[in-house]
């Protein structure tokens, strides 16, 4: 039994999973032919709220594609220093959009519209880059899946009204803060210019992201994906796992939510652990002890088949999952606090 | 009965290539985990003779990372006036890469190595761009599916290794190339720097294109891919899909060379018709007598269920493909002789 | 006696604009505190009829900002095959603006509204770039200095206004159309959104540049004039040099344009020379009889102390200037008739 | 007596550097033929022991150039929170060379080796920008004029040889670091693969910035020069202002700290001043005590004709230079400690 707490991408499909795929009604989404990503497009979209949706290979690209459409080259947005689209999409921003990051100093990857006032640039004073967009991320990853109060985002919206900015939420994680808040996803369509949301994390399907917004920027969408080569043939395949993900694994995040808790309380009382952050939904973040080292600590528990990851610095992590069962937890559970 | 032949991107798997998509073993391909992505990879590498191949959602994303492997912002590519990266890939030449097209007058999308070498930049004179890539395409699309041969391929890369010019193919169609010249992807191999090839086109896969290169070239490649949003989880079921048609569907692109021939001997015989470009492949292109409308012909042919497109200024496009049976191409004959 | 034909750029200033320019006033212009510079931007700005100027450092900004100004990255800009911005910024219409060239096979270097129209990507077809800019070169450089009819121009403005089109003019050389077609410039103003002014070619200033348009526009252009680093100081010392020359040298350009044709008439007559280009300014541009080497020509007039330039494939280049005065005019047409 | 405190740049050239400007002998600069830059150019590269120079218009497109030399789109560059290239170029970083900022929390401007090490991202991990350029500021212009010690330096210079980075020293204002800690220029030339610097702050002259660094990289710099638009012609008037600045200006930037330092006394002892930041060169940042309110003390000390900036937050900013002379600072001085 090999248990991956890696991340929430590795889940495989289920069998009911494959056989919704297999009997996909497929087109040619190049020329808008899929019916089945359409579905799909729509569906996400009137989940939340908004006009329009379009289907992505990634959620770097829908990320991307996002910035890009909020943005010109030698402006700038922003974001959380843990944001994803700093960090992890490959330096994108500046590569794709030629857009530069003014990093904020939040609490566990979220940020205040406070915050967001004080960093805004004089759109007068030409020297330094003009703002023009602020990305949220719900819920953290470098954070350790932390969710957002919409009071805050409320607040955050409205400086970007005032000051002409785009919004803009890579909720990658979006379900998890759903579930754990259990907030409408209404609420965010309103808030938000764009909201890339992830299919192939918590949900389970293999492969996709879907950007939503208004039909005129969801519209301009199109023309990036097709520059960034995110324009695919028969993907219905891909959307089919999507829809189904939507309809049969959103509710069950709070399995994983109530596993990640309870590895935080074992974790809570070891010797090994000098502290634990706050666990909200299924990604959990802990500290080694100083003299504990954190390669040491991933290769015993790799003797031991379990597989989680390291943040640097100390810090560890542990995702759980669609495929991390309770037979597997019950394992982990024992085995870290005998460890 | 409705009969496609807008293009052959458009055709959907076999039950049986879906088959072989369900039961793929499949993992993170994001991680390198996903064994069917690494196997495809491996085998069309090994088709053309080179050392690595990376697994992308679209052919103009493979494109779009060959052209930004081989260039840096501000360079210059030489390719022909009909280029499929210059047209068709939403200006991501210059989107992507940052480079400008020096484009040639080629005889049906080909361009020669005496045009190739009149067209490169002199390196010193800095006021004009710095010329750093040939892409060439094969099969060519806006050209009619035309062939190079290969003597004057090994012409054009001679020119670039005495010029310090990468050497890349668009070969979204180079297995009709393969099938119609008999000739030896090995060849191909040897001759050029990267080369992509299109899964989703004559061979029927859903979704995918491989580029392949050598070793450091790809290694590199994977981190443009990342940067463009073309890391996918799970993707091993559109890598099965795609080494299903490497097994099964080149060697019946002859199917579709004939038909299109055939329909090419037909018009040639149509009052309505001024001109057929020869036909090698699964492409035809053909120009209307000057009375006769492309829109009303289009329209005229979709009422009898036939659907093909315009190249504009009164040229046609009809593409055979796999989902293109002989029942229909006899309906098709018929119809275009009568009309 | 040095005879220079190369280029109207090599010019130096004369005593007098030498001591205009130690008489400026002068302040520094990145906080817009430079008298002169204001003075200069206006001055150009109100001859044309437009609201706002802004001083650059050479043409290649002017004309590269105006781009910037009017496009987003992906998009495609409409110029003649030789066009400048196409062949001698170094590429920078991708590197700067990340925007593709439709290259059109005009007349010495002038395009028609019919051709433009035809060169237009559909809007809607997404696959293409979008179309956003037309640039015209007038004079035009490697077209041999031809002037364009207003006529034309305004067809092309109704082409641009029709399809949301923006119209820029390369007017490096358009004091020679001024004077050589004796048009006024405010008709100028109104067809473009914007035009660059050169006043370091045939007036004579040492550097610099003027970029017109409405005020919006042109407020824009600091921050991009900012980013590319052409941000000056106290740089009135050069606008006063550009003032000087507007005042003095712009009717003067007759003079360089009846020595170009004067030399036009003795090369018709020599046995060397197979054909002349027209000529209606101070660039002229010949073709060697096809035995006759460009590189042995230039090398043997060099031996007579006159450097002219080649263009290749056959054709070379003579600019007069205003340091090409009558004696080396009387020895040039004298040297040439007698080579 | 109007006296600006405001900034270094505001300074314009005395009559002795004006009268060298008008005979200097001049060239046109885009053809290499202007014998004063050439001259310039490698004056400022013998001085540092480097083997090249090139002329710009402004510090910011020598630092953009420089950027540019170094990385590739995508990857990222690591500087001190404070850096002149991320604040004030306009966001050029990732506009010009479509690069992102890792920027660190320095004292003064200043950063360590030990913070450069851990800021340093994993090559293989490609999910992260490639790291591979560090730039340091010295001194530095928002930190407050403070000078790096050559011993850290050094260290740094360590770190980016055992990782392949490049670095990159903005010296907009290293002749005011040369003076202050009596270090000897070739020392920095021998850390560095380039340095800015700049002619027209604290030396005087009007315009103009000079990139020095290896003969093959500066070669490389003159076709970024070009596509930024920063070629110009006879540029050797102002070429003739650095090269007499150089000879006239340097060792009186001592006079500049000086007075810098004194008036730091000053308000070091008046009661509206909260803290006053070390002094090192010629720039002085000061804090106000909370209920005093920057806006108005920069207008009550404009009704007495001296002129400050603000740096936001309470932070006030003087800067010295050398049209800020002996009667103005005995009045500074005097109007300070009464007010």
């Amino acid at each position: 039994m090999e248990i991956n707490l890696v991340s929430d991408t590795i889940t495989k499909p289920s069998r009911e999973m494959l056989v919704h795929m297999l009997n996909a009604v497929v087109g040619d989404d190049v020329y808008k032919q899929d019916p089945t990503v359409i579905e799909l497009e729509a569906k996400v979209a009137e989940m939340f709220g908004m006009e329009a949706g379009l289907f992505f290979p990634s959620g770097t690209m829908a990320n991307q594609t996002a910035i890009k459409l909020h943005t010109q080259p030698g402006e700038q947005l922003i974001a959380d220093k843990y944001a994803h689209v700093y960090h992890y999409e490959g330096g994108g921003v500046s590569f794709n959009s030629g857009v530069s990051c003014c990093l904020l100093d939040g609490v566990r990857g979220m940020i205040t519209a406070e915050q967001v006032t004080n960093a805004i640039n004089d759109p007068e004073f030409y020297h330094s880059p003009m703002t023009s967009l602020v990305c949220v991320e719900n819920t953290t990853n470098k954070g350790g899946g932390a969710c957002y109060e919409l009071e805050e985002l409320y607040k955050i919206k409205q400086v970007c009204e005032a000051n002409n900015l785009k919004f803009h939420m890579d909720g990658a994680r979006i379900w998890n803060a759903l579930i754990a808040k259990k907030q409408d996803p209404k609420a965010f369509g309103q808030l938000f210019d764009t909201i890339s949301v992830c299919l192939s994390k918590g949900l389970g399907a293999p492969i996709g992201s879907v950007l939503i917004g208004d039909k005129a920027t969801i519209h301009r969408a199109l023309r990036i994906r097709k520059i960034l080569g995110g324009g695919m043939r028969q993907v219905g395949y891909l959307a089919a796992a999507g829809i189904y993900a939507l309809d049969n694994n959103i509710e069950r995040l709070s399995e994983d939510h109530r596993r990640a808790k309870e590895i935080a309380e074992v974790l809570k009382n070891v010797s090994w652990v000098e502290s634990v952050e706050p666990v909200e939904t299924n990604i959990l973040i802990f500290k080694l002890v100083p003299n504990c080292i954190e390669k040491n600590l991933i290769e015993l528990l790799k003797q031991k088949n379990i597989s989680i990851s390291s943040m640097g610095q100390g810090k560890l992590r542990i995702v759980t999952h669609l495929d991390y069962r309770e037979v597997m937890h019950t394992y982990v559970l024992e085995t870290l606090s005998k460890l």
